[in-house]
């Protein structure tokens, strides 16, 4: 099989042998894979793929065609549209998955939304209702709400009934972001637009002060993302006297049986969303595997609404 | 009514006029009082009052003897030996608490012990439980172990079936620590000793880099003091590698419906435990109210196991 590979810093197209499933994994043949930031941070060097994942294929999410099963597999059918996170290895035309970590694709979700849907509206989920849980009334803070994880978060937290405030750099993306159901500000305009009982956190440290002071007495900060920087200086004292929490946390490390479970989740709170239209998948971009370079310098350049995706002709497509 | 009075950063005893119940208080004819970090803080000048609380009367906590009631209170009679937190005033020879932020004295619990009891148990049971959600297997460190919430956290811990490790600074108490059921070490050697489920740091900023690196996957850091320094470098990176969250709080800020909602947690989890001698607080001193100025300086000399207590001849007492 062909796939994006990492050599050197760079993303080309290599050839790999094809995998076979084992126990209860399934085989899919892809049809799309959407980008994340830890691709980026990964070709760097600086993030590696976990122990079980290719070291050298990219791609946390995946959509597509059950090829084959392990023989342990029941869960879905050969043929079965299927879509799924992964520790790495979704950008090829074949991907091994454990079959509880995948769930069907809704009809009506096109190929370019299903693979760019998982990995952005669980790690959205997973911080904003397990981690911080948010709830209806909230106000919600989403920094870097025109991103994938952004875009996913703000539906998420207005379909749930939260009043939500999505800080947008670009300016002239923010319209776009307010047709989600958010209130599109400057980031520099935060504290101006608080208090907030939930914010996300996407952006990284030089946010930590202002989000500390912008939020709600017992309130909570999820930090998903710090592509900004990592070090902050925090004020204790004030964490105490707002009596709030600061959660941090990634999906890519954690064991079968909690991906699995945020799966789950996504099956019973996301899905619907997906398939009545309350939520989607804004796609900036979709490029061909070939064009994997391209899809990473754009990807890379930011800017963009939503999710840049790599179309795949998996070979049992 | 006589009670201790902050002066020009100085604590002295003052003639002030006697409270009246009104509504739901009872007005309680102190017989103990603890001291707490807090009136440290007040003292000098860092941490008024809230609204509604005496502002130059220090004291968070107390026990006594109901000696009115207003005329909405029915929780309690006169005579009723009871034990409360308040925003402050409690180191007077009479206090007004709301009936719901007051619990019945257990038999067996002498005064110093009950008034000594009251914040540092319902701050400990907070930050544990409410907050970091400790269960029975975890591992627990309690950073600051030999004193006042240290010595009720150590317990408490105990008592729900976690492992328990105290990091005490003076080696003299080290023992005294262990026969509460802590290991206790050297702040120095906390790494060497975990990971570590919940981290309660008493301590403050110079500990968070080395609570991050303890901590174990999924833990959380609870913290309630920060009398070392409140203003910490916090690696981000870290905190979402370890997939871990920090609470901050404080009680005393809490409104009525927080606190009572406290005290009947207190009630329900802790009484039974000072009642059948699970745990106790360890009182290392008392004076009476005419020696306040001694035990303040006593307190703030650190270096004691469990409390600083005042003795107060309330006058119904």
């Amino acid at each position: 099989m062909r796939a994006a590979t990492i050599r050197d810093g760079e993303v080309t197209v290599a050839e790999h042998a094809d995998p076979e499933p084992a126990g209860g994994e399934i085989l899919v043949a892809v049809r799309a894979a959407g980008l994340n930031g830890a691709d980026l941070l990964q070709r760097r060097g600086k993030y590696p793929a976990p122990p079980g994942s290719p070291p050298d294929i990219p791609g946390l999410e995946l959509a597509g065609v059950v090829a084959a099963r392990g023989p342990d597999a029941r869960r879905f059918d050969e043929g079965d549209r299927v879509m799924a996170i992964v520790g790495g290895g979704g950008q090829a035309e074949l991907c091994l998955v454990h079959e509880r970590g995948a769930m069907p694709v809704p009809e009506g979700l096109d190929w370019p939304q299903a693979g760019g849907a998982p990995e952005v509206f669980t790690t959205a989920h997973d911080a904003l209702f397990t981690q911080a849980g948010l709830a209806s009334g909230e106000r919600l803070l989403v920094h870097g709400g025109a991103g994938g994880v952004g875009t996913a978060a703000v539906q998420l937290g207005r379909a749930a009934g939260a009043r939500v405030t999505a800080s947008v750099r670009n300016a002239g993306l923010r319209d776009e972001v307010e047709r989600l159901g958010a209130t599109a500000i400057d980031p520099e305009n935060v504290e101006a637009h608080g208090p907030f009982d939930v914010i996300l956190e996407l952006v990284g440290a030089p946010n930590l002060a202002t989000n500390l002071a912008a939020l709600e007495t017992g309130g909570r900060i999820a930090v998903i993302g710090v592509g900004a920087g990592a070090k902050a200086e925090l004020n204790l004292m004030a964490l105490m006297q707002k009596r709030g929490r600061i959660h941090g946390s990634t999906l890519r490390a954690r064991p079968l049986e909690e991906k699995a479970a945020a799966m789950r989740l996504f099956e019973r709170h996301v899905l619907p969303l997906l398939e009545s239209g309350a939520a989607h998948v804004p796609v900036a971009a979709s490029y061909p595997l070939e064009q994997v370079g391209e899809a990473y310098e754009r990807f890379g350049a930011g800017g963009k609404l939503g999710k840049v995706v790599l179309e795949i002709d998996g070979s049992a497509g």
